[in-house]
């Protein structure tokens, strides 16, 4: 009989006291956790509800549906069933006997529409975003989520391995995807993919054969891809992989709520030599920021790195997006959601902490003709960075 | 060479011309359309962009990312690029003479903290919800539309034949979502369904077998399924797939950004006694509100049809959910998203009217035992329903 999975009570017992203390420091008495994602960082469950977390004491999950599924999934102590989102300032009351004055939504996430409704139901409460404070909170993982992170590497790793195994010529890009998913599937991968901001789709198909690789387009990513018609105009197309030729293979997965986000040059028989090379510069790149990536270090100075180290390699033009289009980034935040911050972007002044998990995603865009890059999931830790990902960081020729 | 998909430029005609009838009528002059999916109906390209309709004259089409393919998806003529979304008041004021005084935006989908952002850079215009005007336009569905559904259900009915032909006992539910999922992205599935509400994750996935149709859960369905881990507690889940058990398989699928949305029972070799009635009675109450649905039928009539139809039957108990978790509606709107208006459901006054489609999905659970459910899409036309979905409305026996 398998185990279920469970997020521990001292996990929740740490992010809870956490949240606090941040919550504390800004003088915000409280904060209404809505967003399904945060809630299951929060509470251990995401079931249909709403957590109330105050700024000092026991927070209370208020379930709509389905109740008996929280109280097994969650170990917040105070868990009561609502009716109605329209008890939440009743209920909240009832339990600290007072309302907030100042109350913490996610910004970030709620649509104004919704919001309108809450501020109604806290109409003398003063509304403020709570978004930064949340994420202050995310980006330090514990090492029982660094181990959940590892479980989704190895899954990641498999999948990889299996792709070596099964790619031929005439899949088309879209069907490779396809494949490879099912054997994820099989292991556990739950196939969706949290992405917060709400006009970023996460997808687990980016397969970028030959030119797709060398399209521009919608993505805040090099490259992206031909997709499947102009109503998602991104990640794998209907073009057929071919032998000799560089295939770009980025792939997210996501087990028991936590993610991976991995890059791999595949090619089948042979890769070009100018794909090659070129393939063989990410990864240099990528080792070099890995090598200087310790707490302390700025954002803006891993980024300045890599740049610096593509144009001493002869990839200034190519090296995060052809000209005019290049991203600013060169990593992301990683954990119950794809894409977190902090964001290793120029610019940027945040500095990596123990604790904080990125994907690693040097790549480059020859236009109209391939891309070339190299994706890793790695950890800050006390003494410099760790490998999460568990893929060997080299060129898969098939 | 495959023909690239792209929406005709009378279909984006008519949409604006809609769309600016509703700003007229309300008194907006103009809407700035910023979600991905309306601006890919709106414009036809959903690349990183906006769109501005003033209430009356020609649209502007603003792209920050990727202006040649923009240029070949969209047929609006005023397309510009530009560097930030900054720019926009003042191309809005260099193309039109003049700022709106009243302007729209999605509310339902913006969050907070962007429309704090748009809200400063228009800060002496009124800024109004225009969703429901959104959702007015897209509700009735061109010819042209429906044709590009009736290419998903051809998709769907395909994916239907090829789960009759290969399913088996001891594949996981998620495990056969995999492989069914595998032979529609072959085929076009664009495998991303897009669901407006931020809290609900879209998912072609929903395999619930035998006990599994059974759990209730954080879903706005009747069941919700085992799901992969407490992160994801709905859709197909690890358990194995039996022999002689009820199977209630819903399928999303998605062509060109249109979508399909059905379900069908299916057993192996033999489905219980009581699955098989329930299943049957699903299929007669669908038939009957199919008979009802057409122009002028208010959908809570269609509800309350529904649901006496399932007490006549015997399975009031049953019917959309087990007592105390009972959803409200039997259908909702379907097309560039999964989940539109109007939502066919109890104490709403909407009425049908031609060019609507709906997904229409009558289920019952027994709870700790199974599902039974049918769905099927369907338009309504000047003289009543007629189905978009080509899968035979039977049950499976494998």
């Amino acid at each position: 009989m398998k185990q279920p999975f469970k997020v521990p009570a001292d996990e929740i017992n740490r992010r809870i006291k956490s949240i606090q203390n941040a919550l504390q420091a800004k003088e915000t008495d409280g904060i209404l956790i809505v967003q399904r994602v945060d809630l299951f960082y929060f509470s251990g469950t995401a079931q249909n509800g709403y957590l109330y977390i105050p700024a000092e004491g026991e927070p209370l999950l208020l379930i709509r549906k389905y109740m008996p599924r929280a109280q097994e999934e969650s170990s917040v102590r105070r868990i009561i069933e609502i009716k109605s989102v329209k008890e939440i300032p009743e209920r909240i009351l009832d339990t600290y006997g007072t309302l907030p004055r100042t109350l913490g939504f996610e910004f970030d996430v709620m649509p104004v529409r919704e919001f309108n409704f809450f501020r109604q139901l806290f109409p003398v409460a003063d509304c403020v975003d709570a978004s930064s404070m949340i994420h202050k909170v995310r980006m330090i993982k514990s090492d029982w989520e660094i181990r959940q992170m590892e479980k989704t590497a190895e899954l990641s790793a498999e999948t990889f391995e299996y792709i070596r195994n099964h790619i031929q010529p005439g899949y088309t890009e879209m069907e490779l995807s396809g494949i490879f998913e099912a054997f994820a599937r099989k292991r556990g991968h739950g196939a969706q993919l949290r992405v917060r901001d709400y006009q970023t789709e996460g997808y687990p198909w980016h397969v970028l054969s030959g030119k797709s690789g060398g399209m521009v387009g919608v993505l805040d990513s090099p490259a992206s891809g031909e997709g499947t018609s102009a109503a998602f105009p991104c990640g794998a197309g209907s073009k057929k992989i071919e032998s000799d030729e560089a295939i770009m293979i980025d792939i997210g997965l996501v087990l028991n709520g936590y993610h991976a986000d991995e890059t791999r040059m595949f090619a089948i028989c042979k890769m070009p030599e100018k794909a090659m090379r070129a393939s063989e510069a990410v990864i240099e790149i990528h080792n070099a920021v890995l090598d200087k990536a310790k707490p302390g270090v700025s954002v803006d100075e891993l980024v300045r790195l890599a740049v610096s180290k593509a144009e001493s390699l002869g990839y200034a033009e190519q090296f995060l997006g052809p000209p005019g289009y290049k991203v600013s980034f060169i990593a992301h935040g990683i954990g119950v959601e794809l894409i977190e911050p902090p964001i290793i972007a120029a610019g940027k002044k945040d500095c990596l902490e123990p604790g904080m998990t990125f994907a690693l995603e040097p790549k480059m865009v020859f236009e109209n003709e391939f891309s070339a890059g190299v994706e890793s999931v790695f950890r800050v830790t006390e003494t410099g960075s760790r490998l999460i990902s568990k893929v060997p960081v080299e060129i898969f020729i098939c």
